[in-house]
């Protein structure tokens, strides 16, 4: 199987919109794990995840979560790998808070940032970052392209 | 002198904003020291500096960051201590991006936010906190709001 | 019982969303009372309150209100002790205005705001603030840290 | 001179903006006198204002405050008399933050509010009411919507 | 029965909100009467409602009116008497733009906006509009404020 | 000359803005003549206007306004005629509140939006309508498209 | 029949919004046609559709689409009629992003936008711009506006 | 020189911000080369670009636009390849609009945004999706992580 993806949320409210990215990158063969691991409850286990991920074998990590969503940059700012960021549509400000609590990083650390609850939009954009390297990607992206425009 | 305080900036660019807080920490006669350690930059650092915070003696933090403002967060993650926010004023949100970042904090970890560049207001709820403890200071917040109301 | 808290919302339709802070008070064994007063319909009731919060025995006070929620800030403007502002949930704005309204406070008189309908980290913050005070909350704070990381 | 108009700004920082509103109540011929008290700062102040208004023969009041503007609400609470609001633009939200702060009042205490810096269209609204009462009032209303539609 | 007012509203849709605004004048003893007049579907009519109002016996207006809320000034427009705005709650951005195009007006005709969805205040602010003249409405302002402080 | 524009606008401060409508159907060779009329200032003008459009020869109307930028939809409920709304910046709000004025027009009478300040493109959309009518705009419009693809 | 409208959307979840854009054509009599094409899952055929538009006799495009709503502007790009844009809802910012997406278009290509949802004024409009051509048309819109006031 | 990534804008306006990721990919010793296209001007150079960006040799497409930003989306749609946007800062409502214009993609077809004006950021995510393939640019990304924690 080509690649492995670390999926990470901050809650498991969020399981339900983070399984689309799991789901994802199964149609498209690659190898993925899921933690749920909160930023701001978990600090140290947090950082022994991100500061790990790279000798775990990660390629790619797909952050998901909500309000004031530090999770991804908290991740990003640890490790060298590339980081994809989901802001979880949260229950007062739906989600507006969460995405510019994302995208907003300042210069030096980037998140990947998709849309709001755009899960499945981030597994395929991990997918996309590992067909860099994986010329079996390349092919299956390709693929999902031609399907999207079928139907 | 009553207290001391911790003020720590995500960037220099903020000192400007930051240093009222110290001003008006002064005016109480609260003891305070200033650091400049980015969350996404410096995570070793801040992660020092958080958990050391209390052994150091310092009985409140001040955190100030713009954008995608997680200092506050990340700092309040780690110390017992009570963690105030000052989103800075953005460049292109103009400090929304940094208040919905600080203030929509999860539920266990809270950050007692202050007004978009608000950093003398901080320096004045770290002395009313602090008052709670040290009955000079609350004489001396006393004074401050006779002094407010003659102006 | 260390500490003695005030909760104050601006209106009964705010009650089930601030009971939240009396329960966390209670789990860190925080003395609490809560009062139901608006300041815009009960002026000089909210007057009386603020005043005499000090000598009732306040040492926090923690304020919930929505909409034009001014409650937190005119309480704020008429006691040296510290005030803890929750934006509550509005029907059309969503908090957008509660929270404007608590945060935005002018130069002088601070608020220490929570997340929208964050009433549970209110009383966590006003354990933290009590803690600067009272070493067994400090205590209290050091193993609530810890029962979140174990979630 | 028909009626008499206070006017009552939070800050002296708010005085260019709000003299517009005495200069279209001079043009109507309507008494008016200026008066500066922070609600935050002067909440005693403040109170004697709203609570005397209507004793010191004042029949409408307009009030203008920016960033968490509860001067408006807060004189409303205390006066039978009409308050009319002039959300000042603030440094950082551009007077969203004044607007809905003035405009989002709850049941029970109407703010009359007018546009983000609307000071001119405040002096106006005064004079419509007070020609409620006074009819050489209501002439000058009318002569000033010709005049609107003449240029 | 002291005054009289006009409630008019863009849609049979907001019926029920506007509803309120009557009820509030009734408790007051203000005679009231409602219509139905879109100003974009029925711009004659709404000509005619608004420069007949006054000679009608109407002392003031309540508009209310949704989205691109044009109502409320259009109706200003053509008439010398005070005008209250009623932003009505709409479907996709829940009032925010009815709010702004009520309440933004320019320089000259001044629009009394109240809350999204505000009616009831809308009523209670003609009632302290029309006690400016009349002093039965004084009095029952007073009474309606000591009533909401029992509450 | 195919086809005849009108180009109004609600202040003389939005000449400089729609002047560029003007620039771009004279170089698409279309007649247009500008007028300054304010919607709120002048309702009977703006209905003259409004009402004799079609009479008069015109067959697109585009409309410039800001704040509460009712304009465009006064025109659009009095001509049966296609009605082009350009919301210009304001001050406080950036355009805001003049695109959501403008563009959410409840059911029955549309105006199509084009962006904030957007005159120019106010103006080709106008030549694009006339293209429906006069084959040598389509001509023009179509070399237009090949030279902005030049650029 | 008078006139032949093309209505394009991005996606069949937008097909009961988008119904009501050939509900109001069919009521004037304009022949339209429907397609459901995404501008981002089926680039190639929304060039096909965009470039033969003209060709296969469309004289107005209707386009609707949510989110990042690139389709009116993709369309408008490759088309020298005029095009539509009917902004839909979308699930986390209710039509915010995708009413910015589609009016705030860049200088040169524009596109006429309607209300969030407005698919039935788009239809409407469309009859508008028709009737600069059709002089019967022409009297089905005035008769649209007189049914329209009679209501 | 490992890598070779395809820099591309909406409008030579853009030039200034979007210089930063060159200089970021030339920090990292990243081929660049940098294009300025209008997906609404040129449809067909950009369809041209995106399609055979692969076939050109090009890894990762970095894209920036402001507004009604559909660029980076245009570009995913045909294109394989991993299209990281920037969102640029546009003149009314300071990058709000091309922020969610890019951020908001439908499912399917991601685009990796960064920050408003965040081009450098940019520069550095190509970085880190390169470094999946390439051990000496993983190496390069964990000096400039070390290098961020100096200043």
């Amino acid at each position: 199987m080509p690649g492995k993806v670390a999926i990470v949320m901050g809650s498991r409210s969020d399981a339900d919109v983070m399984a689309k990215a799991a789901v994802a990158l199964d149609e498209f063969g690659v190898a993925n794990e899921t933690f749920v691991i909160s930023a701001h409850r978990n600090p140290e286990q947090i950082a022994d995840f991100a500061k790990n991920a790279e000798a775990n074998g990660f390629e790619v990590i797909i952050a998901g979560a909500g309000m004031a969503a530090h999770l991804a940059g908290v991740v990003a700012s640890m490790t060298p790998l590339p980081v994809i960021g989901v802001p979880t549509r949260s229950a007062a400000l739906n989600g507006l808070d969460s995405l510019l609590s994302m995208v907003q990083m300042p210069s030096g650390v980037p998140v990947a940032t998709v849309a709001i609850d755009g899960a499945r939009n981030a597994g395929i954009l991990a997918a996309q970052i590992l067909s860099v390297k994986y010329p079996e990607l390349r092919e299956a992206v390709r693929k999902h392209k031609e399907k999207l425009a079928e139907h």
